[in-house]
């Protein structure tokens, strides 16, 4: 049991959706967060940095966006779906931009290919969230 | 001259939006994202706070929600429309609700009330990016 | 292995500190800030509320001061120890202080009983940086 | 009057540091915080960017840690020197390491000549709560 799980399960309040897969929607978003910040670092390593630059910029958005929307879906106290929808949306956005430009190094740079597929693990996640506030 | 628009100027490439309201969106966000800091400290010490949980809640929302918006579009190197656009509609609905909350309690609460006139404020430029963007 | 892991290992130059341990200082630090956003959260859905103004005031600090020190602590390339040092021991005190009101409630709160172990955990981990640093 | 001003002046309890220059260091930080932000951006998008990786590291860093410092000194409910101060002097450090770094380019980039007077102004400011703290 992760400790988002944990937590989770120790609100005093009613969750406003599915208290698993949103536990699990955090750890990804908190994951990817970080992974982003790595990869960002990574790239300012690499001899080639200087055709990076587009790489390391969505990086540094998709961590920022992907913090916020971990931050705010963590936050079950008076739940507002008209701002977590949109934030939501917006994340998705950024990690599937992120894990587009990832992808496209990955065969040459090994953290390119793991934070594409933390991208791409994100997005359905955000997905899944999405369709479950459609309800 | 903000520090915003001085460090637009000297950017050594073209921005990807008009420059003057981009500074001028850029203050608004980091300028709300504290005041929304500001205002769930405030909160946290009034007697009713029992009462404020809302409030505390969607303030804390709103400065994530900006802080992650004012680095996106402070940044202007690969420019992303499809990352940015989602995100500055987020960061709309997360001031329209903060704003909407904390107007509720602006006549007894000072710190609600220039709470809820900067999200108005930041509500707007954040329109007149998206506007911007659409066209 | 973690994802902190597996970034640290494709990174394309030296890392300054100890790889392993370092990783797992980035997986802490991020969890610990995360369990301090959603226990600050459960303390606003609790009853007793008015009473947990100073432990959600230090989970805030503690969220914000954690996810400043994981950004910090991945980012390898240029490493500057001047820099990184008071961050972790400003750290460290976050962890301490959150975890010792965490712990103060974690009788009667479960969520403040796991966020409590997490800031110790959390408080460990950058004490073994700062030994290493020191050497 | 600022903004920070304006909601210390509407805080319903007693500031725990001088009022003014509280305010003027939130001013300073929040706004470090983001010319920080727009500099390493801008130094992503100069044809040397390959010899300015340190600079942007640090630059990060640095809106990073002026960041969380913001957010720490804005909340006033249950004040706490003891996460309070290590955390200014974190400040402080990353202060003092950017302003240099971009001082050594500011002949050269205007940007980084603007950014070095911010993080000089921001690490004096640091010193005066730090002076204060130790009252």
């Amino acid at each position: 049991m992760t400790h988002a799980q944990e937590m989770l399960r120790t609100y005093p309040n009613e969750v406003g959706l599915d208290a698993e897969r949103l536990a699990r929607a955090i750890d990804l978003l908190v994951d990817c967060a970080n992974t982003c910040t790595q990869c960002a670092d990574a790239c300012l390593s690499e001899d080639r940095m200087a055709e990076l630059a587009r790489c390391i910029r969505l990086n540094l958005d998709c961590a920022d966006i992907c913090l916020a929307a971990s931050r705010v879906v963590s936050r079950q106290t008076e739940y507002d779906v008209e701002v977590t929808r949109p934030l939501v949306e917006a994340c998705l956005a950024a990690c599937r931009s992120c894990g587009d430009e990832c992808e496209s190094h990955g065969a040459h740079m090994e953290h390119c290919r793991i934070c594409a597929e933390q991208c791409r693990a994100c997005e359905r996640t955000c997905r899944e969230l999405l369709d479950e506030m459609a309800r």
